[in-house]
């Protein structure tokens, strides 16, 4: 089922080039037009015709007469790009994105919508990884991932329903948040984990007593994994979402206060409850991949 | 090559069971005798008479007249164990274990084995799971692994130099340390980045807005996995080697304040700075299972 006659992606990294392969191997859009700001991830868009009907040399000319324009580029750019294009939209379009933080995006982004005709929902596919670029896209990417669909409660329903819509089609489980619980959520779950694996691998790598990675299993490999991903990625979500960054944060560093005064003080009973409260909660997630 | 006629394993948990199905399928002992706390896993290795050649309802039984003999049981226990079976080892014989902490078991043992004629060496094969138990006995667990061999550097060469080429015929990396710096290292690569997967779980489980593991991804799954040990091991591994890890949780909480005091006056020198050191450290590592 076609959802869309046209379909712009701005922005075709990772998440923007595996949409658009997930969109015409599932035949979900007519048409697909494409800009990247680098002229040799455009050269690889032009390489797949049978995937890019359109390669543009600007954003406002991919977007013309588009239903919907999905937005893939870093979060502190969206609402730049967005106010580039706003005048070129088709009325009644659709615009959405595909941050990993969505406050200050939701509102800017609404803001430029106002009085244009076209509409903006946030998304937030949650199906990175640490391999970036168009050379890593995968049409399976969203399968089976969880998806966010970002406005306020009442703001734009059809548009939501829409939009959780296709990325149902596109495997994913689809959540309705506000932005505000959103950030919360993303926090904890994805941005909290990566900012301790970012602080042990950078307390590691000062080990003084040998290179710990020749010691390693898959355990230090694991909990380690994401901090391979992009620090310029990274830099951007750690501002654009800092509140609720450092919200979580502080109340892991208490928590680990916590642990710290039970293992000295050799409380067994804080220590055995902790452990055994984690494995609980861990053991009911399963091997998700 | 058959390295010794007769190696007895006290313990047939995940460890000691894969170690004996490896010995087997490299020709690497002559005889295996069990033993096991459990009625029920000694009747699972009853069952499988091609490895077990001798399954004993006490330790003392099965150590007789053995070449090696492997503790693997809970650091907790291996001392004790020890003290159970040391008149009835053979003169010569060398003892080990597979436990992940060493300076208590290496001091406690070395001095039980004063005067017996037998000797104690550490070993440390770093090829847990989080699934435990001999139904998940693999003969392949210990290949491309880390193994510790822990002595004193100048105690029983002869005995270091046997155990680190039998854990090698095992496909092991073989690594030799005192007792302290192993523990050390292993608080840092190992207890570490479990107990901050402890304490993220613990923390995660308590989150007002919903449960967070609907939304997460591959990310956090990793992240976490290792949460899913054994609480009575960990409480074990706690206890044990409590100085250590103390230590190691005192510099991550450090290095996490100084990630929060950068994020709270938007250095982006430094948080910037950290996710490239963290990002070029792991990046290194690959993708190790």
């Amino acid at each position: 089922m076609i959802f869309f006659d046209k379909v712009a992606i701005l922005g075709t990294g990772l998440l923007g080039a595996s949409f658009a392969f997930a969109l015409k191997e599932k035949k979900l859009a007519g048409k697909i037009s494409a800009w990247s700001r680098s002229p040799s991830t455009r050269e690889k868009c032009k390489a797949r015709g049978d995937i890019f009907d359109a390669v543009c040399e600007t954003p406002w000319e991919a977007v013309k007469d588009a239903d919907l324009v999905l937005i893939c580029t870093p979060t502190s750019t969206i609402a730049r790009l967005l106010a580039q294009v706003s005048k070129s939209l088709k009325k009644g379009a659709l615009v959405s994105d595909v941050g990993s933080v969505k406050g200050s995006v939701c509102r800017d982004c609404s803001k430029i919508m106002e009085n244009t005709g076209a509409s903006f929902i946030g998304s937030h596919p949650m199906a990175g990884s640490e391999k970036i670029g168009i050379d890593y896209a995968d049409s399976s990417l969203f399968t089976g991932r969880p998806c966010f669909v970002v406005a306020e409660k009442n703001e734009n329903k059809l548009g939501q329903k829409v939009l959780g819509e296709l990325w149902k089609n596109l495997g994913m489980k689809v959540f309705f948040a506000n932005p505000d619980m959103h950030d919360s959520i993303v926090a904890h779950v994805s941005h909290l984990p990566h900012l301790l694996a970012v602080v042990l691998c950078a307390q590691s790598s000062e080990f003084s007593g040998g290179d710990l990675r020749d010691y390693s299993g898959p355990g230090f490999a694991d909990t380690t994994r994401v901090a391979s991903g992009s620090p310029e990625m990274w830099d951007s979500i750690c501002a654009d979402n800092k509140i609720q960054i450092l919200s979580a944060l502080k109340d892991f560093s208490a928590d680990l206060q916590k642990l710290i005064s039970a293992l000295e003080n050799s409380d067994t009973e804080y220590v055995g409850q902790i452990l055994r409260k984690a494995k609980n909660y861990r053991d009911a997630l399963g091997n998700a991949k």
